[in-house]
Protein backbone atom coordinates (compact mmCIF):
# COMPACT_ATOMS: atom_id res chain seq x y z
CA UNK A 1 0.00 0.00 0.00
CA UNK A 2 1.33 3.39 -0.61
CA UNK A 3 2.30 5.57 2.09
CA UNK A 4 0.96 9.19 2.24
CA UNK A 5 -2.34 8.94 0.31
CA UNK A 6 -5.01 11.31 0.15
CA UNK A 7 -8.48 10.50 1.12
CA UNK A 8 -12.11 12.70 -0.15
CA UNK A 9 -14.87 12.32 2.00
CA UNK A 10 -17.81 13.35 0.40
CA UNK A 11 -20.78 15.08 2.65
CA UNK A 12 -19.33 16.26 6.10
CA UNK A 13 -22.31 14.76 8.01
CA UNK A 14 -22.34 12.58 11.14
CA UNK A 15 -20.90 10.06 8.97
CA UNK A 16 -18.53 11.05 6.61
CA UNK A 17 -17.28 13.34 10.10
CA UNK A 18 -17.14 10.71 12.47
CA UNK A 19 -15.26 8.75 9.84
CA UNK A 20 -12.52 11.74 8.92
CA UNK A 21 -12.30 12.20 13.03
CA UNK A 22 -11.91 8.35 13.66
CA UNK A 23 -8.98 7.79 11.35
CA UNK A 24 -7.54 10.93 12.09
CA UNK A 25 -7.25 9.52 15.84
CA UNK A 26 -6.65 6.19 14.34
CA UNK A 27 -3.40 8.12 12.92
CA UNK A 28 -2.48 9.59 16.45
CA UNK A 29 -2.48 6.16 18.36
CA UNK A 30 -1.48 3.58 15.34
CA UNK A 31 1.55 2.28 15.29
CA UNK A 32 3.80 2.92 12.77
CA UNK A 33 3.14 -0.24 11.03
CA UNK A 34 -0.02 0.17 10.23
CA UNK A 35 0.09 3.95 9.24
CA UNK A 36 0.42 3.19 6.04
CA UNK A 37 -3.41 2.21 5.48
CA UNK A 38 -4.19 5.78 6.90
CA UNK A 39 -4.46 8.95 4.76
CA UNK A 40 -2.14 11.29 5.50
CA UNK A 41 -4.70 14.14 4.02
CA UNK A 42 -8.03 14.76 4.29
CA UNK A 43 -10.06 16.78 1.96
CA UNK A 44 -13.59 17.43 2.21
CA UNK A 45 -16.02 17.97 -0.30
CA UNK A 46 -19.36 20.14 1.10
CA UNK A 47 -22.08 22.68 0.81
CA UNK A 48 -21.79 24.41 4.09
CA UNK A 49 -18.52 26.89 4.16
CA UNK A 50 -19.18 27.24 7.66
CA UNK A 51 -19.30 23.92 8.82
CA UNK A 52 -16.17 22.72 6.14
CA UNK A 53 -13.94 25.21 7.71
CA UNK A 54 -15.07 24.47 11.52
CA UNK A 55 -14.20 20.88 10.37
CA UNK A 56 -10.62 22.37 9.08
CA UNK A 57 -10.24 24.87 12.47
CA UNK A 58 -10.82 21.16 14.03
CA UNK A 59 -8.38 19.38 12.46
CA UNK A 60 -10.61 16.93 11.32
CA UNK A 61 -10.27 17.54 7.63
CA UNK A 62 -6.80 19.30 6.08
CA UNK A 63 -8.81 21.25 3.78
CA UNK A 64 -12.37 21.58 1.78
CA UNK A 65 -13.88 22.49 -1.72
CA UNK A 66 -17.68 22.92 -2.90
CA UNK A 67 -16.35 21.00 -6.31
CA UNK A 68 -16.46 17.21 -6.43
CA UNK A 69 -13.95 17.30 -9.25
CA UNK A 70 -11.45 19.11 -7.52
CA UNK A 71 -11.62 17.05 -4.47
CA UNK A 72 -12.36 13.82 -6.07
CA UNK A 73 -9.34 14.51 -8.59
CA UNK A 74 -6.62 14.70 -6.01
CA UNK A 75 -7.27 11.25 -4.10
CA UNK A 76 -6.24 8.02 -4.34
CA UNK A 77 -9.37 7.02 -1.86
CA UNK A 78 -12.70 8.44 -1.97
CA UNK A 79 -15.34 8.42 0.41
CA UNK A 80 -19.26 9.15 -0.74
CA UNK A 81 -21.18 9.66 2.21
CA UNK A 82 -24.05 12.03 0.95
CA UNK A 83 -27.71 10.80 1.50
CA UNK A 84 -28.27 7.92 -1.15
CA UNK A 85 -30.02 8.97 -3.60
CA UNK A 86 -26.94 12.21 -3.84
CA UNK A 87 -24.53 9.05 -3.86
CA UNK A 88 -26.46 7.52 -7.06
CA UNK A 89 -26.71 11.26 -8.21
CA UNK A 90 -23.24 12.05 -7.79
CA UNK A 91 -21.83 8.64 -8.99
CA UNK A 92 -21.12 9.34 -12.66
CA UNK A 93 -19.57 12.87 -12.11
CA UNK A 94 -17.34 10.56 -9.21
CA UNK A 95 -16.13 8.45 -12.09
CA UNK A 96 -15.84 10.88 -14.44
CA UNK A 97 -13.09 12.64 -12.39
CA UNK A 98 -11.25 9.95 -10.20
CA UNK A 99 -7.92 9.17 -10.18
CA UNK A 100 -7.04 5.53 -12.38
CA UNK A 101 -6.77 2.86 -9.09
CA UNK A 102 -9.21 5.40 -6.65
CA UNK A 103 -11.07 3.11 -4.15
CA UNK A 104 -14.73 4.14 -4.56
CA UNK A 105 -16.32 3.37 -0.64
CA UNK A 106 -19.58 4.96 0.17
CA UNK A 107 -21.74 4.64 3.49
CA UNK A 108 -24.78 4.28 2.81
CA UNK A 109 -27.84 2.10 4.61
CA UNK A 110 -28.92 0.39 1.69
CA UNK A 111 -26.66 -1.26 -1.02
CA UNK A 112 -27.89 -2.71 -4.03
CA UNK A 113 -28.55 0.28 -6.13
CA UNK A 114 -25.42 2.02 -4.60
CA UNK A 115 -23.39 -1.06 -5.85
CA UNK A 116 -25.48 -0.91 -9.09
CA UNK A 117 -24.38 2.60 -10.06
CA UNK A 118 -20.82 1.72 -8.70
CA UNK A 119 -20.44 -1.36 -11.55
CA UNK A 120 -20.79 1.20 -13.91
CA UNK A 121 -17.95 3.13 -12.98
CA UNK A 122 -15.37 3.67 -15.58
CA UNK A 123 -13.00 0.36 -15.82
CA UNK A 124 -9.22 1.64 -13.65
CA UNK A 125 -11.50 2.48 -10.42
CA UNK A 126 -11.97 0.16 -7.58
CA UNK A 127 -15.82 0.45 -5.77
CA UNK A 128 -16.48 -1.25 -2.75
CA UNK A 129 -20.03 -0.97 -1.15
CA UNK A 130 -19.53 0.42 2.48
CA UNK A 131 -22.76 0.17 5.79
CA UNK A 132 -21.62 0.94 8.93
CA UNK A 133 -24.43 -0.11 11.09
CA UNK A 134 -24.59 2.91 13.81
CA UNK A 135 -26.08 6.19 14.11
CA UNK A 136 -27.24 8.41 16.28
CA UNK A 137 -30.52 10.84 16.76
CA UNK A 138 -28.79 13.79 15.69
CA UNK A 139 -27.29 14.50 12.32
CA UNK A 140 -24.65 16.91 11.09
CA UNK A 141 -20.58 17.23 11.70
CA UNK A 142 -21.60 19.01 15.01
CA UNK A 143 -22.58 15.49 16.15
CA UNK A 144 -19.91 14.07 14.69
CA UNK A 145 -17.19 11.79 16.91
CA UNK A 146 -14.08 9.48 16.47
CA UNK A 147 -15.86 6.76 18.59
CA UNK A 148 -19.05 6.53 16.43
CA UNK A 149 -17.95 3.24 14.59
CA UNK A 150 -15.79 1.84 17.18
CA UNK A 151 -17.09 -1.93 17.76
CA UNK A 152 -20.05 -1.97 15.54
CA UNK A 153 -20.62 -3.66 12.45
CA UNK A 154 -19.83 -2.29 9.24
CA UNK A 155 -21.01 -4.07 6.19
CA UNK A 156 -18.77 -3.91 3.14
CA UNK A 157 -20.24 -5.00 -0.29
CA UNK A 158 -17.30 -6.00 -2.79
CA UNK A 159 -18.45 -6.10 -6.24
CA UNK A 160 -17.18 -8.58 -8.67
CA UNK A 161 -14.84 -5.92 -10.09
CA UNK A 162 -13.64 -4.84 -6.72
CA UNK A 163 -9.80 -6.02 -6.73
CA UNK A 164 -8.56 -7.89 -3.76
CA UNK A 165 -6.15 -4.94 -3.02
CA UNK A 166 -9.48 -2.61 -2.70
CA UNK A 167 -10.55 -4.85 -0.94
CA UNK A 168 -8.12 -4.89 1.68
CA UNK A 169 -7.57 -1.21 1.72
CA UNK A 170 -10.94 -0.80 2.60
CA UNK A 171 -11.02 -3.88 5.16
CA UNK A 172 -8.00 -1.55 6.75
CA UNK A 173 -10.09 1.31 7.18
CA UNK A 174 -12.73 0.30 8.09
CA UNK A 175 -10.60 -1.88 10.88
CA UNK A 176 -8.59 1.19 11.61
CA UNK A 177 -12.16 3.29 12.39
CA UNK A 178 -12.87 0.52 15.25
CA UNK A 179 -15.78 -0.85 13.85
CA UNK A 180 -16.22 -4.72 13.11
CA UNK A 181 -16.25 -5.17 9.36
CA UNK A 182 -19.09 -7.91 7.63
CA UNK A 183 -19.03 -8.49 3.86
CA UNK A 184 -22.18 -9.14 2.40
CA UNK A 185 -23.78 -9.79 -1.09
CA UNK A 186 -25.51 -6.16 -0.98
CA UNK A 187 -28.91 -8.02 -2.11
CA UNK A 188 -28.44 -10.07 0.90
CA UNK A 189 -27.77 -7.31 2.83
CA UNK A 190 -30.46 -5.04 1.58
CA UNK A 191 -33.13 -7.86 2.31
CA UNK A 192 -31.72 -8.52 6.27
CA UNK A 193 -31.75 -4.31 6.66
CA UNK A 194 -34.89 -4.00 5.72
CA UNK A 195 -36.23 -6.66 8.50
CA UNK A 196 -34.75 -5.96 11.45
CA UNK A 197 -34.90 -2.00 10.16
CA UNK A 198 -36.77 -0.31 7.55
CA UNK A 199 -39.67 -2.17 8.42
CA UNK A 200 -39.76 -1.84 12.49
CA UNK A 201 -39.36 2.28 11.39
CA UNK A 202 -42.34 1.30 9.29
CA UNK A 203 -44.36 -0.06 12.43
CA UNK A 204 -43.52 2.85 14.57
CA UNK A 205 -44.66 5.18 12.08
CA UNK A 206 -47.92 3.80 11.87
CA UNK A 207 -48.24 2.95 15.40
CA UNK A 208 -47.47 6.95 16.03
CA UNK A 209 -49.73 7.87 12.96
CA UNK A 210 -53.13 5.87 14.34
CA UNK A 211 -52.75 7.79 17.32
CA UNK A 212 -53.05 10.85 15.47
CA UNK A 213 -55.55 10.50 13.35
CA UNK A 214 -57.99 9.18 16.12
CA UNK A 215 -57.48 13.13 17.41
CA UNK A 216 -58.18 12.15 20.84
CA UNK A 217 -55.37 13.34 23.75
CA UNK A 218 -56.71 10.53 26.48
CA UNK A 219 -54.02 7.81 24.82
CA UNK A 220 -50.60 10.53 24.74
CA UNK A 221 -51.17 11.53 28.24
CA UNK A 222 -50.93 7.29 29.19
CA UNK A 223 -48.19 7.17 26.89
CA UNK A 224 -45.38 5.79 29.19
CA UNK A 225 -41.58 3.26 28.37
CA UNK A 226 -43.28 0.80 26.28
CA UNK A 227 -44.66 3.76 23.84
CA UNK A 228 -41.96 5.68 23.84
CA UNK A 229 -39.28 2.32 23.13
CA UNK A 230 -41.51 0.93 20.18
CA UNK A 231 -41.91 3.98 18.50
CA UNK A 232 -38.60 5.92 19.22
CA UNK A 233 -37.12 5.43 15.61
CA UNK A 234 -40.44 7.28 14.21
CA UNK A 235 -38.50 10.38 15.26
CA UNK A 236 -35.78 9.31 12.29
CA UNK A 237 -34.77 11.70 9.88
CA UNK A 238 -37.78 11.74 7.39
CA UNK A 239 -35.41 12.37 4.08
CA UNK A 240 -33.09 10.10 4.77
CA UNK A 241 -35.54 7.52 5.45
CA UNK A 242 -37.14 8.07 2.17
CA UNK A 243 -33.36 7.78 0.24
CA UNK A 244 -33.42 4.29 2.08
CA UNK A 245 -37.00 3.10 1.70
CA UNK A 246 -37.03 4.20 -1.86
CA UNK A 247 -33.95 2.70 -2.81
CA UNK A 248 -34.94 -0.91 -0.60
CA UNK A 249 -38.50 -0.83 -2.15
CA UNK A 250 -38.88 -4.35 -2.96
CA UNK A 251 -37.40 -5.85 0.07
CA UNK A 252 -39.41 -3.13 2.19
CA UNK A 253 -43.08 -4.23 0.63
CA UNK A 254 -42.01 -7.90 1.05
CA UNK A 255 -41.15 -7.52 4.46
CA UNK A 256 -44.55 -5.23 5.11
CA UNK A 257 -47.00 -8.65 3.74
CA UNK A 258 -44.89 -10.78 5.41
CA UNK A 259 -45.33 -8.64 9.11
CA UNK A 260 -48.88 -8.11 8.01
CA UNK A 261 -49.83 -11.55 7.64
CA UNK A 262 -48.38 -11.96 11.75
CA UNK A 263 -50.75 -9.07 13.03
CA UNK A 264 -53.44 -10.81 10.86
CA UNK A 265 -52.69 -14.31 12.40
CA UNK A 266 -52.60 -12.45 16.11
CA UNK A 267 -56.09 -10.33 14.91
CA UNK A 268 -57.94 -14.19 14.62
CA UNK A 269 -56.44 -15.27 17.70
CA UNK A 270 -57.64 -12.28 19.58
CA UNK A 271 -61.01 -12.19 17.63
CA UNK A 272 -62.12 -15.83 18.21
CA UNK A 273 -60.73 -15.72 21.84
CA UNK A 274 -58.48 -18.66 20.75
CA UNK A 275 -56.39 -18.38 24.03
CA UNK A 276 -54.21 -21.37 23.06
CA UNK A 277 -52.98 -19.97 19.72
CA UNK A 278 -52.48 -16.05 21.07
CA UNK A 279 -50.20 -17.97 23.80
CA UNK A 280 -48.53 -20.29 21.01
CA UNK A 281 -47.64 -16.71 18.99
CA UNK A 282 -46.98 -14.76 21.64
CA UNK A 283 -44.61 -17.30 23.29
CA UNK A 284 -42.96 -17.77 20.07
CA UNK A 285 -41.81 -14.27 19.92
CA UNK A 286 -40.99 -13.92 23.74
CA UNK A 287 -38.58 -16.58 23.39
CA UNK A 288 -36.80 -15.57 20.21
CA UNK A 289 -36.93 -12.03 21.72
CA UNK A 290 -35.31 -13.26 25.14
CA UNK A 291 -32.58 -14.92 23.34
CA UNK A 292 -31.29 -12.18 21.38
CA UNK A 293 -27.89 -11.12 21.18
CA UNK A 294 -27.30 -7.15 20.17
CA UNK A 295 -24.81 -6.21 17.96
CA UNK B 1 -60.64 8.01 58.66
CA UNK B 2 -59.79 5.59 61.29
CA UNK B 3 -55.88 5.06 63.29
CA UNK B 4 -54.34 1.90 63.43
CA UNK B 5 -56.00 -0.66 60.12
CA UNK B 6 -54.77 -3.31 58.37
CA UNK B 7 -54.49 -3.99 54.62
CA UNK B 8 -54.27 -7.15 53.08
CA UNK B 9 -52.32 -7.63 49.98
CA UNK B 10 -53.82 -10.84 47.61
CA UNK B 11 -50.91 -11.84 45.24
CA UNK B 12 -47.51 -11.01 46.71
CA UNK B 13 -45.91 -10.20 43.28
CA UNK B 14 -43.85 -7.20 41.75
CA UNK B 15 -46.84 -5.22 42.14
CA UNK B 16 -47.84 -6.33 45.48
CA UNK B 17 -44.67 -6.57 46.91
CA UNK B 18 -43.75 -2.89 46.17
CA UNK B 19 -46.86 -1.85 46.70
CA UNK B 20 -46.26 -2.99 50.56
CA UNK B 21 -42.72 -2.31 50.84
CA UNK B 22 -43.71 1.93 49.53
CA UNK B 23 -46.87 1.77 52.23
CA UNK B 24 -43.84 0.42 55.10
CA UNK B 25 -41.54 3.37 53.68
CA UNK B 26 -43.89 5.44 54.04
CA UNK B 27 -44.60 4.51 57.19
CA UNK B 28 -41.31 5.38 58.39
CA UNK B 29 -40.82 8.78 56.67
CA UNK B 30 -43.79 10.40 56.93
CA UNK B 31 -44.76 12.73 59.41
CA UNK B 32 -47.16 11.79 61.91
CA UNK B 33 -50.35 13.42 60.61
CA UNK B 34 -50.13 11.57 57.13
CA UNK B 35 -49.33 8.43 59.20
CA UNK B 36 -53.29 7.71 59.84
CA UNK B 37 -53.78 6.91 55.76
CA UNK B 38 -50.88 3.85 56.18
CA UNK B 39 -51.89 0.42 57.75
CA UNK B 40 -50.07 -0.41 60.81
CA UNK B 41 -50.67 -4.00 60.08
CA UNK B 42 -49.96 -5.66 56.49
CA UNK B 43 -51.20 -9.13 55.60
CA UNK B 44 -50.01 -10.99 52.54
CA UNK B 45 -52.62 -13.71 50.61
CA UNK B 46 -50.48 -15.82 48.44
CA UNK B 47 -49.36 -19.49 47.55
CA UNK B 48 -45.90 -19.54 47.86
CA UNK B 49 -44.52 -19.67 51.41
CA UNK B 50 -41.24 -19.84 50.53
CA UNK B 51 -41.92 -16.29 48.97
CA UNK B 52 -43.99 -14.85 51.50
CA UNK B 53 -41.86 -16.24 54.57
CA UNK B 54 -39.08 -14.42 52.85
CA UNK B 55 -40.98 -11.54 52.30
CA UNK B 56 -42.37 -11.37 56.26
CA UNK B 57 -38.47 -11.57 57.69
CA UNK B 58 -37.63 -8.71 55.49
CA UNK B 59 -40.65 -6.91 57.04
CA UNK B 60 -42.35 -5.89 53.98
CA UNK B 61 -45.46 -7.78 55.63
CA UNK B 62 -46.28 -9.26 59.46
CA UNK B 63 -48.33 -11.97 58.58
CA UNK B 64 -49.40 -14.05 55.80
CA UNK B 65 -51.71 -16.86 54.83
CA UNK B 66 -52.64 -19.52 51.87
CA UNK B 67 -56.16 -18.48 52.95
CA UNK B 68 -58.24 -15.66 51.14
CA UNK B 69 -60.95 -15.93 53.66
CA UNK B 70 -58.91 -15.44 56.70
CA UNK B 71 -56.42 -12.83 55.01
CA UNK B 72 -59.35 -10.40 53.43
CA UNK B 73 -61.67 -10.89 57.17
CA UNK B 74 -59.00 -9.30 59.38
CA UNK B 75 -58.90 -6.15 56.75
CA UNK B 76 -59.98 -2.83 56.19
CA UNK B 77 -58.51 -2.30 52.79
CA UNK B 78 -58.07 -5.63 50.43
CA UNK B 79 -55.27 -4.75 47.55
CA UNK B 80 -55.42 -7.56 44.83
CA UNK B 81 -52.30 -7.70 43.12
CA UNK B 82 -53.19 -10.85 41.37
CA UNK B 83 -53.75 -11.47 37.15
CA UNK B 84 -55.91 -9.84 35.92
CA UNK B 85 -58.24 -13.26 35.24
CA UNK B 86 -57.01 -14.28 38.87
CA UNK B 87 -58.53 -11.36 40.10
CA UNK B 88 -62.26 -11.29 38.29
CA UNK B 89 -62.15 -15.24 39.75
CA UNK B 90 -61.31 -14.17 43.29
CA UNK B 91 -63.64 -11.03 43.63
CA UNK B 92 -66.69 -13.25 44.49
CA UNK B 93 -64.86 -14.88 47.45
CA UNK B 94 -63.56 -11.49 48.24
CA UNK B 95 -66.81 -10.21 48.58
CA UNK B 96 -68.28 -12.70 50.78
CA UNK B 97 -65.38 -12.59 53.16
CA UNK B 98 -64.74 -8.33 53.55
CA UNK B 99 -65.43 -6.37 56.40
CA UNK B 100 -68.27 -4.04 55.96
CA UNK B 101 -66.74 -0.70 54.78
CA UNK B 102 -63.74 -2.44 53.43
CA UNK B 103 -61.90 -0.33 50.57
CA UNK B 104 -61.33 -3.22 47.74
CA UNK B 105 -58.60 -1.76 45.06
CA UNK B 106 -57.04 -3.65 42.71
CA UNK B 107 -53.74 -2.70 40.66
CA UNK B 108 -54.68 -4.67 37.08
CA UNK B 109 -53.19 -3.14 33.72
CA UNK B 110 -57.24 -3.55 32.24
CA UNK B 111 -60.24 -1.82 34.11
CA UNK B 112 -63.52 -2.16 32.18
CA UNK B 113 -64.11 -6.32 33.34
CA UNK B 114 -62.56 -5.36 36.91
CA UNK B 115 -64.78 -2.48 37.86
CA UNK B 116 -67.72 -4.48 36.32
CA UNK B 117 -66.52 -7.25 38.57
CA UNK B 118 -66.29 -5.24 41.54
CA UNK B 119 -69.38 -3.14 40.84
CA UNK B 120 -71.23 -7.19 41.57
CA UNK B 121 -69.87 -7.01 44.72
CA UNK B 122 -71.80 -7.05 47.83
CA UNK B 123 -73.17 -3.88 49.45
CA UNK B 124 -71.10 -2.28 51.96
CA UNK B 125 -68.46 -2.76 50.09
CA UNK B 126 -66.64 0.12 48.60
CA UNK B 127 -64.99 -0.96 45.23
CA UNK B 128 -62.31 1.73 43.53
CA UNK B 129 -60.38 -0.37 40.33
CA UNK B 130 -56.57 0.99 40.04
CA UNK B 131 -53.38 0.69 37.48
CA UNK B 132 -50.54 1.69 38.32
CA UNK B 133 -48.67 2.49 35.15
CA UNK B 134 -45.27 0.97 35.98
CA UNK B 135 -43.46 -2.33 35.53
CA UNK B 136 -40.10 -3.85 34.89
CA UNK B 137 -38.92 -6.83 32.66
CA UNK B 138 -39.23 -9.40 35.28
CA UNK B 139 -41.55 -10.28 37.79
CA UNK B 140 -42.22 -11.58 41.22
CA UNK B 141 -41.55 -10.63 44.96
CA UNK B 142 -37.77 -10.74 44.43
CA UNK B 143 -37.99 -7.99 41.56
CA UNK B 144 -40.25 -5.77 44.38
CA UNK B 145 -39.21 -2.19 45.58
CA UNK B 146 -39.99 0.87 47.41
CA UNK B 147 -39.64 3.21 44.57
CA UNK B 148 -41.85 1.16 41.96
CA UNK B 149 -44.36 3.41 41.40
CA UNK B 150 -42.56 6.62 42.82
CA UNK B 151 -43.52 9.90 40.31
CA UNK B 152 -45.47 7.26 37.70
CA UNK B 153 -48.82 7.65 37.23
CA UNK B 154 -51.62 5.17 38.97
CA UNK B 155 -54.94 5.33 37.59
CA UNK B 156 -57.99 5.07 39.96
CA UNK B 157 -61.30 4.24 38.39
CA UNK B 158 -63.92 4.97 40.85
CA UNK B 159 -67.31 2.90 40.31
CA UNK B 160 -70.98 5.12 41.25
CA UNK B 161 -70.76 2.94 44.51
CA UNK B 162 -67.38 4.18 45.54
CA UNK B 163 -68.56 6.25 48.52
CA UNK B 164 -66.19 10.00 48.47
CA UNK B 165 -64.47 8.59 51.95
CA UNK B 166 -63.28 5.40 49.82
CA UNK B 167 -61.92 7.69 47.30
CA UNK B 168 -60.03 9.74 49.27
CA UNK B 169 -58.37 6.65 51.12
CA UNK B 170 -57.39 5.22 47.69
CA UNK B 171 -55.80 8.16 46.85
CA UNK B 172 -54.01 8.59 50.37
CA UNK B 173 -52.58 5.51 49.24
CA UNK B 174 -51.79 5.94 46.28
CA UNK B 175 -49.80 8.78 47.15
CA UNK B 176 -48.12 7.25 49.82
CA UNK B 177 -46.24 5.36 47.24
CA UNK B 178 -45.06 8.01 45.82
CA UNK B 179 -47.02 7.63 42.72
CA UNK B 180 -49.44 10.46 40.49
CA UNK B 181 -53.12 9.47 40.92
CA UNK B 182 -55.13 9.90 37.80
CA UNK B 183 -58.77 9.71 37.71
CA UNK B 184 -60.51 7.95 34.74
CA UNK B 185 -63.09 6.13 33.74
CA UNK B 186 -62.93 2.46 33.10
CA UNK B 187 -63.57 1.97 29.41
CA UNK B 188 -61.79 4.99 28.93
CA UNK B 189 -58.58 3.85 30.37
CA UNK B 190 -58.82 0.23 28.30
CA UNK B 191 -59.54 2.42 25.11
CA UNK B 192 -56.41 4.45 25.62
CA UNK B 193 -54.11 1.42 27.15
CA UNK B 194 -54.74 -0.40 24.18
CA UNK B 195 -53.39 2.36 21.97
CA UNK B 196 -50.13 3.01 23.59
CA UNK B 197 -49.33 -0.43 25.57
CA UNK B 198 -51.69 -3.42 23.71
CA UNK B 199 -51.15 -2.39 20.19
CA UNK B 200 -47.45 -1.46 20.32
CA UNK B 201 -47.45 -5.12 21.82
CA UNK B 202 -49.00 -6.91 19.31
CA UNK B 203 -46.78 -5.45 17.01
CA UNK B 204 -43.55 -5.84 18.69
CA UNK B 205 -44.62 -9.62 18.76
CA UNK B 206 -45.53 -8.80 15.00
CA UNK B 207 -42.26 -7.99 14.32
CA UNK B 208 -40.33 -11.01 16.08
CA UNK B 209 -42.05 -13.53 14.57
CA UNK B 210 -42.15 -12.11 10.84
CA UNK B 211 -38.67 -12.27 11.13
CA UNK B 212 -38.35 -16.04 13.11
CA UNK B 213 -41.25 -17.75 10.79
CA UNK B 214 -38.74 -16.36 7.64
CA UNK B 215 -36.17 -19.09 8.99
CA UNK B 216 -33.18 -16.74 7.61
CA UNK B 217 -30.28 -16.34 10.15
CA UNK B 218 -28.96 -13.07 8.43
CA UNK B 219 -31.61 -10.96 9.39
CA UNK B 220 -31.19 -11.38 13.32
CA UNK B 221 -26.98 -11.05 12.94
CA UNK B 222 -27.96 -7.54 12.12
CA UNK B 223 -30.05 -6.71 14.27
CA UNK B 224 -28.94 -3.56 16.14
CA UNK B 225 -30.63 -0.76 18.32
CA UNK B 226 -33.57 -0.05 16.07
CA UNK B 227 -34.76 -3.37 16.51
CA UNK B 228 -33.81 -4.27 20.43
CA UNK B 229 -36.11 -0.69 21.59
CA UNK B 230 -38.81 -1.66 18.95
CA UNK B 231 -39.66 -4.80 19.97
CA UNK B 232 -38.53 -5.00 23.55
CA UNK B 233 -42.04 -5.36 24.81
CA UNK B 234 -42.36 -8.76 22.90
CA UNK B 235 -40.42 -10.30 25.37
CA UNK B 236 -43.14 -9.50 28.38
CA UNK B 237 -44.76 -11.83 30.24
CA UNK B 238 -46.83 -13.82 28.06
CA UNK B 239 -49.57 -15.15 30.90
CA UNK B 240 -49.66 -11.75 32.17
CA UNK B 241 -49.90 -10.21 28.25
CA UNK B 242 -52.77 -12.93 27.65
CA UNK B 243 -55.05 -11.55 30.93
CA UNK B 244 -54.58 -8.05 29.55
CA UNK B 245 -55.57 -9.01 25.70
CA UNK B 246 -58.38 -10.98 26.84
CA UNK B 247 -60.29 -8.80 29.00
CA UNK B 248 -59.72 -5.59 26.72
CA UNK B 249 -60.33 -7.97 23.03
CA UNK B 250 -62.86 -4.95 21.30
CA UNK B 251 -60.48 -2.18 22.52
CA UNK B 252 -57.15 -3.89 21.24
CA UNK B 253 -58.85 -4.94 17.97
CA UNK B 254 -60.19 -1.89 16.98
CA UNK B 255 -56.48 -0.12 16.87
CA UNK B 256 -55.84 -3.19 15.62
CA UNK B 257 -57.56 -1.83 13.02
CA UNK B 258 -56.58 1.59 13.04
CA UNK B 259 -52.61 0.25 12.30
CA UNK B 260 -53.79 -1.87 10.19
CA UNK B 261 -55.29 1.15 8.27
CA UNK B 262 -51.97 3.68 8.75
CA UNK B 263 -49.99 0.08 7.55
CA UNK B 264 -51.83 -0.17 4.35
CA UNK B 265 -51.17 3.23 3.53
CA UNK B 266 -47.32 3.31 4.15
CA UNK B 267 -48.02 0.23 2.03
CA UNK B 268 -49.51 2.07 -0.70
CA UNK B 269 -47.42 5.40 -1.01
CA UNK B 270 -44.13 3.01 -1.33
CA UNK B 271 -45.59 0.43 -3.82
CA UNK B 272 -46.55 3.24 -5.76
CA UNK B 273 -43.44 5.44 -5.37
CA UNK B 274 -45.94 8.35 -4.36
CA UNK B 275 -42.35 10.17 -2.70
CA UNK B 276 -44.65 13.00 -1.52
CA UNK B 277 -47.39 10.94 0.34
CA UNK B 278 -44.61 8.61 1.49
CA UNK B 279 -43.21 11.95 3.32
CA UNK B 280 -46.08 13.15 4.36
CA UNK B 281 -46.52 10.03 6.37
CA UNK B 282 -42.87 9.98 7.46
CA UNK B 283 -43.18 13.87 8.38
CA UNK B 284 -46.45 13.53 10.74
CA UNK B 285 -45.42 10.85 12.44
CA UNK B 286 -41.50 12.33 12.92
CA UNK B 287 -43.02 15.40 14.20
CA UNK B 288 -45.42 13.73 16.87
CA UNK B 289 -42.54 11.28 17.88
CA UNK B 290 -40.45 14.16 19.01
CA UNK B 291 -42.87 16.53 20.50
CA UNK B 292 -43.65 14.04 22.93
CA UNK B 293 -43.54 14.34 26.41
CA UNK B 294 -43.12 11.09 28.50
CA UNK B 295 -44.66 10.21 31.99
Amino acid sequence: MEAGFTLCIVGLGLMGGSFALALRQASRTAPESHRLALPTRIVAVGRNAAVLSAAQAAGAVDAWTHDLAVGVAEAEVVILATPIRTTLRLMPEVGRHARTGALILDLGSTKAEVCAAMAALPEGLDPVGGHPMCGKEVSGFAAAEATLFAGRPFVLCPLPRTTPTGLERALALVRATGARPLILDPVAHDWGVAAISHLPYMAAVALVNAVDVAGDPLPWSLASSGFRDTTRVAASDVEMMLDILLTNRAAVLEWLQRFSDQMVALHGALAENDEARLRALLSTARQRRSGLQWL
